[in-house]
């Protein structure tokens, strides 16, 4: 399978096959991707791009399929990207997992890719924006992104989607200030799941609780929802707070302002690989790198004198 | 407060003064802080370098003071680096904690340092390695890093401790698999802490099977510790598995590969952030690079092509 000429205008279409032609492209780090993803990059922009983060068991899966059944019922195109590798869309699943989500995919209007296998070179978060990209041009409405958020590569992905959702569940008890330290300031809207198990008010109190001891939240006050996504129940809810935050995010120029750090963080990370694939190979062999990294762990350099080595012996124009 | 000639002399020879002048100099990214790391450097490696990662409330700072007066006890100089910002360490302390670590403030062989500001340019991650490394140059036996184990920094910072404890407490339900997914592949030992409350062996199960998932683990499997931080029980077997675990990274190899993966990301931490600064500013003006932004936002270029035309103007040299 190479990119044939015309598999950005075909992607860019909306065929289907294209679609999951060039996702696979970028999955095995074909060299014909990024000349693909450039070609179809000034058809990106229209998708909303949702981010769903919480731990493994709080039914992350389960609210996708929700939301992505409640989208199609409004015939909007939507892609799911699951980051998480313990999630069901990855293949780990559960049996009733899979059935409650098997209609989600003989869908044509629903494109599911899972991006848990470990390894890209170029990173997951590069890999999961470039797919990303390859759906917004393709033509979904809605692309949602599923991680955990634990994990340099997951945080980076959280930071490059537009509203990202924190999905809790009751019963956490004394442990809620656990995981959520972290958690609480990149949340644009806290989901409270499996809200028919006791608790499910205390855990709402406690988000708040949790809220007020965040610094910042600009003139945007997460909303807090309570939703069943088993049993359908607060997807609407859901979405109108998703909804909701979008609005906000255009009025208040927060939109425009999370895209441009979007294309800075993209542009940055390809600017940063590509020097390092560069430098080594080009400033200085690999082999003579690793005697470098062997001299400064026996004590014969310095970090910050190797480094500056390095760079002394590149000329960066003008 | 500048660096004198001599200060890299004084924090060799184990000065706490100058020890304090110094990580005060990489705390604010006093110039001379860089020269100085580099001085220092030479006389780093014999300290052990430990990680605590756990949740807030779930007692790290009790366990890594009962640690710090274990080691005190024998004759140890002892560091510890908090860089979760709800330590009581970080001066955010309810009183109870700030009198059991009371002594520890008045000790000369133990040196306390939050690093929870936030804003460190060149990352809080290379601001912790930079004060491991002055620790260590002062003679320091032991410096504890604690830290919550979620967002980027702090997972770059577990990546370069020799043996990390994650701290779990009993009671967390459903939500063990919640939490530790992302965190059961960073323990090099696992302490159950609270261990006085009911449900402490079923989380030690919990953890067991919760390892069972984990795919790679060497030679090496991570033994469960129970700890009552706060009447200072298990503190002994804690450290005899910490103990332990050095052992085997010395016999293994793993102690070279880990202090060769810490010199790694150090070096390349420094030259892609050191490239970054001199790319824009030598290569490109900072405003014509946040116009180019601006055009890959308008579709008027895209991050591809703007990554390879900058780095197209630099010269790498040979």
């Amino acid at each position: 399978m190479t990119a044939s000429p015309d598999l950005a205008q075909a992607v860019i279409r909306g065929q289907y096959r294209a679609l999951a032609q060039a996702v696979s492209l970028v999955e095995r780090e074909d060299p014909a991707a990024e000349r693909l993803l450039a070609e179809i990059y000034s058809s990106t922009g229209r998708a909303r791009i949702i981010g769903i983060t919480g731990s493994p068991g709080a039914g992350k899966s389960t609210l996708v399929a929700a939301l992505a059944k409640h989208y199609r019922a409004r015939k909007m195109r939507v892609g799911i990207i699951a980051v998480d590798p313990t999630s069901p869309f990855t293949g780990g699943a559960i049996l009733g997992d899979r059935i409650r989500m098997a209609d989600l995919y003989t869908d044509r209007g629903v494109f599911i890719r899972s991006m848990a296998t470990r390894g890209f070179m170029g990173g997951l978060a590069k890999a999961t924006n470039d797919v990303v990209d390859l759906l917004d041009a393709s033509g979904f409405d809605i692309v949602i992104v599923e991680t955990v958020g634990v994990g340099q590569d997951e945080v980076d992905i959280i930071r490059t989607v537009q509203s990202n959702i924190v999905l809790l569940v009751p019963g956490m008890g004394d442990d809620i200030q656990a995981i959520k330290a972290g958690i609480m300031e990149i949340g644009d809207v806290f989901a409270v799941n499996k809200a028919d198990r006791p608790g499910a008010d205390r855990t709402v109190n406690e988000i708040t609780m949790m809220m007020s001891l965040v610094e910042e939240h600009g003139d945007w006050i997460p909303p807090i929802v309570k939703t069943v996504a088993s049993t359908n129940q607060g997807t609407g809810d859901l979405d109108a707070a998703i909804g909701k935050h979008f609005d906000h995010l255009q009025t208040s120029g927060e939109l425009d302002r999370r895209n441009r750090e979007r294309v800075r963080i993209r542009i940055e990370t390809m600017l940063k690989e590509k020097f390092m694939d560069r430098l080594i190979g080009k400033t200085i062999t690999r082999a003579d790198y690793e005697q470098l990294l062997d001299d400064v762990l026996r004590k014969k350099g310095n970090p910050h004198d190797a480094a500056e080595g390095l760079l002394a012996r590149i000329s960066f124009g003008r």
